[in-house]
């Protein structure tokens, strides 16, 4: 078994594993499905003081981390032909189908900005992928890798058998997961939608890609709008079959 | 001093604070500027067994969080006013502005999901906001709940200082940040830009801004898209004044 690797340049090496020691992820670490190591950007510091930043060339608040001091910790790891991987708000949006392609890979290499982020030299001289997980500002990319890694992790071979294939699916089709239902059919006077208790797999299934749909326009109109699109160059194949294809296979 | 309160549900209590145990959070945790409890899911679980979920009615892969379980996990917590949020892949899309209402209220409570989510029922019932902090899926809602904590703490008063506002100004105008340049000058053969040592703050000024321009185009068309719209319906002002506006005020 090959372990996928996961390694953190960081200013605080003690988030990690954080809480991906926890549950199957914490699990299939203690297995050897995946490793975690962390490389401290503080011991690659300069001078006496260890400094990792300085102010901004042209200006502007906070400090930037240092190209020479990110690149020494870097060249420090054996990147195996791991992707580096730069979380920043200047990156382009995380999606689950670069999760597909870093989990199929050897494994990943993070590094954790904090301040106001890197020295832009650094990024494109050592070929860091900028990626974001989201329009919102963290204290620093700790955070944020640990996201990255607990997207990754959850789809490798053994960690979560068949669901996490199952969630897979259902998010690759644009349109957001119709709503869940389980035990007891009455609570506080609710009931489960009838449809549901039917046994009418067909009668299911389109409730359940109704639904979706309804949620995606009200709660997504970016995804929506891509979905009508596609659907606007699919209109050979009759509603039905668009209906399953999209939301049940 | 008024405490900034989160709660987690969840059935991983020992995920919390986790990463936010460290650092400027971590700090500020110590210092009573916020506090964060646990509410385990699994004590409200049914039985002997102490069962938190159940199959989906209509059929389907894996296992859903029975309404029952939840709602008594969550009437046990006093919200004094505070919203409770479920992450969610189907939930609208978490922004900045959703961290800063977070942030200038009296904390949040955050019920973490497990399996293939929770029963709709009492998201309705206990009026329960459903928020994704981006578009990949996560082994559970503790990790999106860090993520969701961590931009919060970081705007509360007395945790950043000065640095976190700068950061909110620069990212607010829609934009994506301008590269950053530090020392050393010159790094592996590579110059930081001329205009940025010219100190000439009005060419600096104008630099950045199509810098920030450039990266958002290449990067985030839905951004870009959104930029040029509201560009188009401010023509009056000069095309400096406007850049000046939105990018460095």
């Amino acid at each position: 078994m090959t372990t996928w690797q996961a390694t953190a340049l960081t200013l605080f090496p003690e988030m990690f594993p954080g809480s991906l020691g926890c549950s199957l992820a914490g699990r299939a670490l203690r297995e050897g499905i995946w490793s975690m190591h962390t490389q401290d950007l503080r011991a690659h510091g300069l001078g006496r003081h260890r400094t990792i930043d300085d102010t901004p060339f042209g200006g502007g608040a906070g400090m930037v981390m240092r190209p020479d001091v990110v690149s020494a910790a870097l060249d420090d790891v054996v990147p195996d032909g791991r992707p580096v991987i730069y979380p920043t708000p200047r990156g382009r949006t995380l999606t689950q189908a670069d999760v597909r392609r870093y989990a199929a890979g050897p494994g990943v290499v993070v590094l954790c900005g904090r301040y106001e982020g890197v020295d832009e030299r650094v990024l494109e001289a050592r070929d860091i992928e900028q990626v974001s997980i989201g329009d919102y500002i963290l204290s620093g990319g700790e955070v944020a890798a640990l996201v990255l890694l607990d997207a990754c992790v959850r789809l490798l071979p053994g960690v979560m058998g068949s669901d996490a294939s199952a969630a897979e699916e259902s998010f690759a089709d644009g349109l957001l997961e119709y709503p869940l239902y389980t035990k007891p059919a009455q609570w506080e006077g609710r009931d489960v939608p009838d449809v549901l208790l039917s046994g009418h797999h067909g009668a299911i299934a389109r409730w359940r890609h109704e639904m979706a749909e309804a949620a995606t326009r009200q709660r997504r109109p970016d995804l929506w709008a891509a979905h009508v699109a596609r659907a606007g160059e699919d209109t050979s194949r009759p509603a039905g079959a668009r209906a399953s294809a999209d939301r049940l296979n």
